[in-house]
């Protein structure tokens, strides 16, 4: 594995932060779930303890105290919360890595690409916590029904997007920690098409009757090793 | 094979035009080349002939008269003249299949994502032509380096967009008939994402110093069969 870090995973009671947060905790990271509220946090905390071989320690935090706390803090959030909550965690996020995890999906058409202002939703995100916080963008295309499922190997590559590539390095290696091929994918600007990308899966989901399609990067030979 | 069309591919001089071309071609298709200049099309349209075993029967005219010959009309142009190409050729759409395969790259960073307008380029366009063109979008992440050798498998999916569902399903019997898998991805805003993934894939040429990835859908057991 890579190094261990303290990961932060805001709205980790949700289905994707959660799953990311097992898993990262199953690789031996520490891992805080954060949500609006302690409770909330705390019994998202225990059902996933529940799901890891031994019990597991992850812990639950209000969203505030787990940025405060974590090395790295991870966005899992409903995109109508996206700023917000990172706005609400704002002075905690100086000289850290915020990994983006944001789609968004406007219900009840979540099959159909929305472009936010027209731009990548991180974009935006990543103008607000200002020039110390390092912003990525990964994930998005990893269907919650394959990360809670622990023994199960995930057919699925994921692209990360951001401008600074030692940070984008860091969260390879995080994907690469839970049995993740994950790639170089650009700027932050290309994370419009990774976020969008997701309603294309979603859309392909509903047409050929499956639970959960992903996608392969084909053609890059070396992209499983370590760099 | 699917049926056999008529198939003509504006800008069909250039590299994706030329390799859709050569692909249809050989697949038993009656293929046009076009091109505004008529000398252009004409030479376009020998030089592929020469890549066909026995030599083809592409022949080259001007866009207008490859729209007006065609069932199906293919838009392979340079995102630039993507608006005014198919604006030229209004006249002869109607009633036809048009697969727009555009993507708004922009130099000299094509590696990184643009959206025209804070959208997808097909989607202006299919305001243009009326409601009697139906637009589907296609082909976008499948590199002309693969396309151009006959021989060469194609390690690549194809994302087929556009709101009406059978002319998507023709759309990917004509990729089939090139042996490429091909995917109802949607409708016509969701090709967005497949234009915007071009340009990652491009950041994932240049950083991984490979010269053509693509992409590969998973999860999909039975996208290969016929429906």
């Amino acid at each position: 594995m890579t190094d261990r870090y303290r990961i932060g995973v805001l709205g980790g009671t949700g289905a994707e932060g959660g799953g990311l947060a097992l898993r990262w905790a199953h690789a031996g990271h520490e891992v805080i779930v954060g949500s609006r509220s302690i409770g909330k946090a705390t019994a998202g905390a225990e059902a996933l303890n529940q799901l890891l071989p031994g019990g597991g320690n992850i812990r639950g935090a209000t969203n505030a105290e787990t940025a405060q706390a974590a090395d790295i803090v991870v966005l899992t959030v409903p995109p109508e919360a996206q700023a917000a909550t990172a706005e609400g965690v704002r002075e905690h996020l100086e000289g850290k890595l915020l990994i983006d995890v944001t789609v968004p999906l406007v219900p009840p058409r979540v099959d159909v690409v929305r472009l936010p202002n027209g731009e990548s939703a991180v974009l935006a995100l990543q103008r607000k916590p200002g020039p110390g916080v390092r912003v990525v963008s990964a994930f998005q295309n990893v269907s919650e029904r394959h990360l809670k499922k622990l023994d199960h190997p995930i057919d699925c590559d994921v692209l990360v997007c951001g401008d600074d590539a030692k940070a984008r390095e860091t969260v390879i290696g995080l994907a690469r920690d839970i049995g993740l091929r994950a790639f170089h994918a650009g700027a932050l600007a290309n994370s419009a098409a990774v976020e969008a990308l997701t309603s294309v899966l979603i859309a392909i989901n509903k047409r050929y009757k499956v639970p959960a399609s992903g996608i392969r990067i084909t053609g890059v030979p070396d992209a499983g090793k370590k760099e």
